[in-house]
C-alpha cells in the first residue's frame, strides 16, 4: 500500500514543567510542524506528503524530534529554521540532512552509521 | 536508520461534536493505541515496535485509522478487538491483517491492491 510518498511525524509530546527529560511541545515542536504544514501545502506536494503530529518518540534528550517515513529518518533539535532545508533536501531530492540525523547507536540497529 | 521493527501510529484526531467527518477519538482510538502499547509491552517487544499516538491521518471516513510503518500499511475501523490480531498476523509474523485494510484507490497509489 502507498498513499504518501513521505510521512513526516512531528513529536508534540508535553510533560510537566521540571520534567527532568524536558519535551518536545516545550522546545518549539508545535511549530515546527505548523511550519512544514504550511510549506508543503504551499509547494502544492501536501497530497503526496504529509506532516503529522506525534506522541512522544522516546528521544526526548535530542530535542524536537522528527521521523520520516518509509525511510525512518531520525532527526533531533529540528527549529523552525531548519524545516526548509529538510523539505527541499530530503523530502523533496532524497538527501537527508546529515546535520541534524540523531547518530545515538540507538537509532542505527540497522548498523548503517550516519 | 533504523530504531524500531515497527512504528505503529494510532490517530487519535478530536474534531468538535457534530463534525461530518467525525474523528477517530470519538471512535475509540485512545483505548486502540492504549491497547497497543500494553500489549507490546507485555510480549517484552516494545523496544523494537512502538505505537504511538498520531494527529489526524485523514481517513476519517474509515473510522479508527492506523498506519504501520515502514511498509505504511492502512487499517481503517480498527477496535480494540482487532489489536490482537494485528499485532499476533501483522506486526510479530509480517502477514497484514486483510479484512481491516482500507480499500480506497487514494491508498494504493503503487497500484497494489488488497
Amino acid at each position: 500500500m502507498k498513499r504518501f510518498e513521505k510521512h513526516i511525524f512531528v513529536c508534540e509530546n508535553k510533560r510537566h514543567d521540571g520534567h527532568p527529560r524536558g519535551c518536545c511541545f516545550d522546545k518549539g515542536s508545535p511549530a515546527v510542524r505548523e511550519k512544514f504544514k504550511t510549506r508543503l501545502k504551499e509547494l502544492g506536494v501536501n497530497s503526496d506528503i504529509r506532516a503529522n503530529v506525534s506522541g512522544c518518540l522516546d528521544a526526548c534528550e535530542f530535542g524536537v524530534t522528527v521521523v520520516v517515513y518509509p525511510e525512518q529518518t531520525w532527526y533531533g533539535g529540528v527549529t523552525i529554521n531548519d524545516v526548509e532545508e529538510i523539505i527541499q533536501s530530503h523530502i523533496i531530492n532524497n538527501i537527508p540532512v546529515d546535520r541534524l540525523l540523531i547518530k545515538d547507536k540507538r537509532f542505527h540497529k540497522d548498523g548503517i552509521k550516519v
